[in-house]
């Protein structure tokens, strides 16, 4: 059992890691700005992560050996040009430094796949961004933060004692996604009987299961693999796919309306290569998208 | 004229860079642990900027519209691998945010050359490395936290009101250089009638007079070009042509032993493309170095 230190501990993801956490039986930190009462952890740390004095605070309070950091600007569409994002990489450099200095031995931080070329020329007609051949070439400040902190944070730990990994997130779905999100607008459109309104959809994503993402990360936390590491389903389905699949199960076709809202101009195909992730840290993803898919329906048809 | 605040004003680039200033009739501010005696400026601002409080208390208190950002972990050989790079690119973030918080319009930040991949590969047989060619792919920690914080400024001013560049420094040599490295190792031993011992020197670089170097960056920090811009000579020397002509200059080739000292596996070839600096920046380096040279023997003598 190790002491995990979980920020972004109330967010999407963070729910889904925290409980792979707990199973796989470590003692959970989180950091909220308030603690939430539906989350179980050992014990909740609130701090303002951009506040320096607040993390030294932080990292001495809940003296975990290893970190599982999440927080970042999230707002929704936002968050790609959000001038945050530089005091955010900032704060996340200071985070890990200050872990380290008071004794932690392993961080890992999330990152996107949004810090990846997706051109077709870098990404190659298949689609499937590798970790160590597809070149890291962002287009938002968004990506360009995630990469830079990233990168500075790799190259650092190659010179301290501390064991690093950045998990490059894909299309992370299911319970507690935001509203406004694919997955959610789409299921709570139908579900309440309105018609659902999406672009064209063609390009192709991976999609993953937000549970099989926090598996994912908590296994990367346990293991000594450091890099880069590619959290996605291995498979990849077009935005029309996912659409059409939530519409089938909900069994309600007839109000999905494909090709209404404008597309914008992105990459055709960013899959992961899973290699990394199932060979080095040992961890398949379970859920196929139908399956995924009808657990999300689900869980916001119980809401 | 404009309201300049200098950090690491009393060192070596930095005194040459606060001269060009002043020459341009700009009001310089400089930032030092402590005052010195022999660099001449409007005010003297004292600040660890490792300290997000004092580097908030210093922009306030300079309100300077221009920033030239030179301090960074500079220990000889030592700040390739230094585990605090992580915290000068986190310092180097903080200040920018907070002089663009306290009114600043204008960032320059000085990087390196050592951001460029050096890998003839990747530079070319010619060894002429171009801001927008050239990939920068760094193999120190140095390197890594130069670019990341190049990338993440670059990224970030483009969704804020900053004008940001770096400068891609190559090797600035001159007068109050540090002792222990290249040009003045050489001079000094030879100037004390000592023999001069130095590597076989075959690896070609681009050698640029610290004035060069300084006049460089106070054009840029006075030019609106934003991104990374090479401050180099243009030209490239071989190691061993350095240390010949200072050794022709003093009149003692006979102490000079080439070959003596092991070397090093770096790239063969690495030279300033100056197209940006020429024609965006509007500034041509003055010296040669048989002139750059013969002005720095001539200064270590009178010391």
């Amino acid at each position: 059992m190790s002491c995990v230190l979980v920020t972004g501990a109330t967010g999407f993801v963070g729910r889904s890691a925290i409980a792979a956490l707990r199973l796989r039986g470590h003692e959970v930190h989180g950091v909220a700005r308030t603690a939430p009462d539906d989350v179980e952890v050992h014990a909740w740390h609130t701090a303002n992560l951009l506040d320096p004095p607040a993390v030294s605070k932080l990292v001495r309070d809940a003296h975990a050996s290893h970190m599982l950091h999440l927080a970042w600007t999230t707002k929704h569409s936002w968050f790609w040009s959000d001038p945050a994002n530089l005091a955010w990489a900032r704060a996340t450099c200071g985070l890990v430094d200050a872990f380290a200095e008071a004794g932690g031995i392993r961080a890992v931080m999330t990152g996107s796949c949004a810090q990846y070329d997706w051109g077709v020329e870098a990404i190659g007609a298949s689609g499937l961004a590798c970790e160590t051949v597809t070149p890291r070439r962002p287009v938002t400040l968004y990506g360009h933060a995630k990469q830079a902190t990233t990168d500075l944070l790799e190259a650092w730990s190659t010179e301290t004692e501390m064991s690093y990994a950045t998990a490059l997130l894909f299309f992370p779905y299911g319970p507690y996604e935001k509203p406004e999100r694919l997955v959610p607008s789409v299921t709570r459109s139908l579900l309440a009987g309105e018609a659902a309104l999406v672009t064209a959809g063609t390009q192709i994503r991976d999609f993953i299961h937000v549970d099989d993402c926090g598996a994912a990360l908590a296994a990367l936390v346990d293991s000594e693999v450091t890099g880069a590491v590619n959290v996605g389903s291995g498979k990849g389905s077009s935005v029309a796919d996912v659409a059409n699949t939530i519409a089938r199960i909900i069994g309600r076709e007839d109000l999905l309306r494909i090709g209404t809202l404008p597309s914008s101009d992105e990459g055709p195909k960013v899959v992961a290569s899973t290699t990394r992730l199932c060979n080095e840290v040992g961890l398949a993803p379970r859920y196929d998208l139908e399956t995924g898919l009808r657990d999300t329906v689900e869980w916001w048809r119980d809401l």
